[in-house]
């Protein structure tokens, strides 16, 4: 017989178990995984089977299926505070032999704080960051403390993508000599890809590959390789944009929705040398982590983007060809802040308010 | 916050759940973790965090956190008939860099089986054993189809003890020049230690280090590294014993009980130059897999013994000071094959009936 690997859980002190919740292709079971995470962020699978999370105010915690988690030891300095602080994981395809684990997280900059991008290697026993580099730093420039991005995605040919919010300072993101709002591409060693857009023009910094972004928190590949992102827009205005080198989404000349304040956004909608959005919500969402799903385990959900909404406590599904949306939700949903697709097709999640990694399986 | 561990379960298609189970150390949860094993026989923790399981007719599994199951290619060839087959699994202390595991089975021998102990290098991904080798195999002798034990143990000293039962074949447990019946130590590359206590004696095999067992099915090391096993006996005389080298446990000249056919065994229960069991049951519980507990998350029980029994389905616990048993049990625990602690302290076992691995944890 074979053996079954079910839905997995963490029992509760108050006896919490797996929740039903019904899809398009019928019942599921979530799960939480591990619980009494404190704003958990960003997460990802070893090829050991163990699984990293990070949350907010600078925690990078090891689980594994045998032991208590494990509190990694080493991080980079964090600077936590307002929307900043530990943020996302990547974890490259080639870590059983390197061991490296990209994280993206604030950093103390003057009276401000900025983005920035870590790499250290994972000691055998997962307890332990070594050699950890920070191998990018936004410039130095806004001091608030919201919209710092970021996800990290590993590019097919090894580099690396990083986003980063606009810091609250809107004309910056068109600004080409700062990197607020933009996508960011280096190389594992931080030295910058000799094709990046903007090599060489004079007045660019030459990390961008893409600019005009208002605060983009969810970022994956497609499997065709292609990036994609997803943006806290306007209200009305949360966007998933494909991202073309070099290109220019907008943000703050062109937006869908209108400003928090009621107020007009821009010029308007649309502009010639800027780039629409592919799908945007309104009323907005407030879309987090992202991922575009294999079709291991459920065929009919091939080349989908499963998206978090912070704001209205559910899995979101989009039908990457006609944008129809599908809501996931139960009880235990809660607000999702990323989302990954497991070696075995199963989908996991993070719950802010259950504080807790979730696990969607078959029902 | 600290990342909670609690309790942790694969749910059955039934929706089977975690169930409590009153013990003198007040309420636990028992929770399986794996389920769908066709005669689980024995099990390891991997530094990893990852778990592997026998199963008896010749599967070993690969479980971690954040995938399906795997079954692990590259076996050794096991004769499984009668309690012969894939049985026990010993992880050594230096497996993060040795990365062998060790694995006692049936060998076909001729018209019958012997038991054997292999060893190979698991690869990084836990899918395949490598460099397989068959480091002991016992005399050829017996054709039946019991009493294979076995138990394998890493000694302190690095030397790896295997329990054989007498497979059926009384006399020869007193026969030191067959393995039946015995605890045999060999080194990790299948020689023999030069220290063994029949090396050099005439007609005497030389990996044997006790003799005089009936079936030992359960075998560890206590908090001093001292062996200790216990042994299927006949009706009312299973034994635990301490083993000590050279020492001849009395089977079938001494026993407690009396045989399965209500026929008394050889010359009663003690007899000079033969060892006295340290506890036996009458009746019998049909021992098997056993562990002497750290103490880590229940101090209390720190160098007690833990057995399964087949018979009763409760797991025993002995306390070492006075001998005095403690029946664990639910409707859960089932015919229990082996015990071990986890990592953390936590205490799983193998229930044969539920086809489980099962985790005892705080309740």
């Amino acid at each position: 017989m074979r053996a079954v690997l079910g839905l997995m859980m963490w029992i509760f002190a108050t006896g919490t178990m797996a929740e039903p919740v019904t899809t398009s292709l019928g019942q599921m079971q979530i799960t939480p995984v591990v619980t009494g995470l404190d704003e958990p962020w960003g997460f990802g699978f070893l090829p050991d089977g163990s699984v990293l999370i990070t949350e907010k105010a600078g925690r990078l915690t090891h689980v594994t299926l045998n032991a208590q988690p494990v509190s990694v030891k080493g991080l980079p300095k964090i600077k936590a505070d307002g929307q900043g602080g530990l943020l996302d994981i990547m974890i490259p395809r080639d870590f059983a032999t390197s061991r490296q684990v990209f994280l993206s997280h604030s950093v103390r900059q003057g009276r401000g704080a900025g983005t920035a991008l870590s790499v250290g290697e994972l000691s055998g026993d997962g307890s332990q960051l070594n050699k950890v580099q920070t191998i990018f730093e936004m410039r130095e420039g806004s001091r608030g403390g919201k919209h710092f991005g970021s996800r990290i995605v590993e590019a097919g040919d090894g580099t690396i993508f990083l986003t980063i919010g606009e810091r609250g300072d809107r004309p910056a993101a068109q600004d080409l000599g700062t990197h607020n709002g933009t996508v960011v591409r280096i190389n594992r060693d931080g030295s910058i890809p000799g094709d990046n857009p903007f090599v060489g023009q004079e007045g660019a910094l030459p990390e961008i590959w893409s600019y005009g972004h208002r605060n983009p928190q969810g970022a994956a590949l497609d499997l065709q390789g292609q990036l994609w992102i997803n943006e806290h827009g306007a209200r009305g205005g949360d966007e998933v944009n494909r991202v073309r080198k070099g290109a220019n989404y907008g943000w703050p000349v062109i937006a869908y929705g209108r400003h928090y304040t009621g107020g007009k956004i821009g010029e308007g909608t649309a502009k010639a040398g800027m780039e629409q959005p592919d799908h945007f919500w309104d009323p907005s969402i407030a879309p987090s982590g992202m991922m575009i799903y294999s079709g291991k385990l459920w065929p009919k959900w091939k080349g989908h983007i499963f998206i978090g909404s912070l704001k209205f406590d559910y899995l979101s599904r989009l039908n990457s060809n006609n944008w129809q949306e599908e809501r996931i939700e139960n009880a235990d949903t809660g607000r999702v802040r990323d989302v990954r697709e497991a070696p075995d097709g199963t989908i996991w999640f993070l719950s802010v308010n259950e504080g807790a990694l979730m696990r969607m399986g078959p029902g």
